[in-house]
């Protein structure tokens, strides 16, 4: 006998929970599609240099590799945007530029599982490429807006931040060539911690320059305040930061300024990002992380290609998401139940009954068939387990002819009807 | 460089080609959810002895198989239905029996790519487990009808038979220790040929026993006649044969008796079915293979618990079905493109662009931003070449105090409104 049970960091999904999640990205996918983001999928498996080409030795250690039947060196991804940008590469001809899609679907990465991290997790990603203008940095933001939402999670800050003027700020104090290890170890700073990251940063680059990063991710104020600091520190005024006050007026403009802030502390870990950075926090649990994040890449594509695309997108970690609103007890109720049951009074009549139940599904009302003649009552307990609010008792012969009893689980009360029809018109009119 | 290119037998799915699967499986979905069959979803790789354990040896060379960090020996699940077997046993005492369970995701198998196989491909499953009555093959029976039918596709046969009657038979001329070869060699009959199989028989079990065979796989008539004949070579009336007249009744009583009938040819390979197994045949296209399969496995939890759980299930291939709906031209239009598109007259006004785009939206009218103050012209054809049926084009002062133009893509004529609520009304009404 085998013991049935999953590797560690995967999870099987109930369904109560499968259903909550597909009520969720059904909202996500409505409001992609209501913007003109459209549907692409890609392969689960590809060849690790396509996938890994980027990546640092992080990204490497956590990806399911192997060889296949062919002995050719393969991965599972480990995100959807690698395989985004190999797929506009190899597709660029067959697209329309600007080109908006939206991808929903399963990563992988070995990581370390505690902190109910998961090893397998549902992402939900959106991007816009071909298009380098500000509007679109603006799309993107706004979209991470609409997108959860919709999902009923408006209580939240979207953190906005640009790579290009912290770039700058770093070449200004001459110490642009280790960007990456210093952007890697500001996005950590709320995991590890200020001093953590102080004593990191000295060792890379000294105190003088580590406390003056810090003094850079630490600008508060409003908006422009905090814009004004950072020109002062990043040596003037530059296209970037005249791109992050267009932004900031869009966002303005459009209404929803109120949910958007700029924070120089955001630096987003990913190499490829070049322009504006954003993470998305929950205001009443700010602690799960972030839940939607992104940015500008502007060569993306450039390890498959000559042409550079510019492209700007965002990421919702759903799974972490889903968390969070049980945590916060608003994740949406999304019963799979059905509205009905005929109950099985007579095995006989199995295929009267299926008609009946096709009548009704048919006026959109879900209806489940009872399988077996078991007693009533054993049927009955069975259909309040299951939720379902209403159970159609048949006559146990002549099913078609005789009258049929309509009881409600919740109060347990009977009342008759002269047919099915008669009983479709009580059920539509709930 | 690294050229941009998917693995051999793995595919990418442009938005036309996604959005087309996304609107079939949301049929299906639409279909399991109005019967009552609940959503879960279970981890892609798992364990190697989870997924192998009732496998034989074909499986296994097309399984991807590796070991993952922890030196696990893992796979990626080949199919839902040895997945679900091992849920069943794990979450038991957290289901509702009977349970009816639906789930639409991917599956892997590294087999030979010829003849337009994939190696990644979609599965469509649906199952009822806990209940072991006539009542619950024929709901399986009938939903994998009412699932395609949803998605336009009536002309269909649904080719049912009975393994245990089978199973019978080989009973009676002695050479039941040789089923499960058998049962192989007869459900490629279609790919191989009569002779072959008939070559392969003898060798198997002898001349006469393969001719007997061949006699029992060849029956014609109707329903009747055909079961009077199986009874006849299988040793006379049993359970089996009365169960299968019992469907029959149920699919007649139910209104469809047309779609479906008795194929003594039909034995699936797969070791696990023990009752009814069917498939399901385009009569326009019958070549591209089964469409939809399955049956009843009465012992498929056996290898991972003592609780032996009835259940009985179908699987619609969702890639082949599409391949075939295109072949045959009736692939439903699900054009993924928005209603409107407004034009980017003036980029700084970007910010009431967006805003007029939330108050379309709102309206349940999807409407995608221009991103660049490109050409108008050059504007215009972006959205004739996305299938964009109205260009919605704001003054480029004032947006929200001046009249709108309003262009139809397909005639290319111009209406003026004096403001967004004017284009809102006139856009509700088509």
């Amino acid at each position: 006998m085998i013991i049935p049970r999953v590797l560690k960091g995967f999870r099987d999904f109930l369904p109560d929970a499968e259903s909550a999640r597909r009520s969720l990205y059904n909202n996500f996918e409505d409001v992609f599609r209501s913007q003109g983001f459209l549907p692409i999928d890609t392969p689960a498996i590809e060849y690790s240099e396509i996938l890994l080409g980027k990546s640092g030795g992080e990204t490497e250690k956590q990806v399911y590799r192997w060889n296949d039947h062919g002995g050719r060196d393969v991965a599972l991804r480990f995100d959807l945007t690698v395989p985004f940008a190999r797929f506009i590469a190899e597709h660029r001809s067959e697209l329309i530029m600007p080109f908006k899609r939206y991808h929903i679907a399963k990563v992988w990465r070995g990581e370390n599982t505690q902190k109910g991290r998961y090893r397998e997790f549902m992402q939900c990603d959106f991007d816009i490429v071909g298009a380098s203008s500000a509007c679109s940095d603006a799309e993107i933001l706004l979209t991470a807006w609409y997108a959860l939402a919709s999902a009923g999670v408006k209580d939240i800050t979207v953190r906005v931040n640009h790579r290009g003027i912290f770039n700058r700020f770093l070449a200004k104090i001459g110490i642009e060539d280790k960007h990456t290890d210093i952007l890697r170890a500001v996005d950590k700073i709320e995991k590890t911690g200020r001093d953590t990251v102080k004593k990191y940063l000295t060792v890379l680059c000294g105190i003088d320059n580590a406390e003056s990063i810090l003094e850079y991710i630490e600008i508060r104020g409003t908006w422009d305040e905090k814009l004004s600091k950072m020109k002062d520190m990043a040596g003037g005024d530059s296209d970037d930061s005249r791109r992050l006050a267009t932004i900031a007026r869009f966002l303005n403009d459009a209404g929803r300024a109120d949910y958007f802030t700029l924070d120089t502390s955001i630096t987003r870990g990913l190499d490829y990002y070049t322009g504006i950075v954003f993470e998305t926090t929950l205001n009443e649990l700010p602690s799960i992380g972030s839940i939607c994040s992104g940015g500008r890449y502007d060569n993306l594509t450039e390890i498959y290609s000559k042409d550079i695309l510019s492209g700007a997108g965002g990421s919702i970690g759903l799974d972490r998401l889903i968390s969070a609103l049980e945590s916060l007890a608003i994740l949406p109720e999304s019963s799979p139940a059905p509205i009905c049951m005929i109950a099985c009074v007579n095995e006989n009549n199995f295929g009267f009954y299926a008609r009946m139940a096709e009548k009704i599904r048919m006026a959109g009302i879900s209806c489940e068939l009872y399988l077996e003649e078991k007693k009533l009552s054993a049927q009955f307990i069975c259909a309040e387990k299951k939720h379902i609010r209403f159970i159609i008792i048949p006559a146990r012969e002549n099913p078609d002819e005789n009258s049929i009893t309509l009881r409600e689980t919740g109060s347990r009360t009977d009342c008759e009807f002269k047919d099915i029809n008669a009983v479709l018109t009580r059920l539509r009119a709930i």
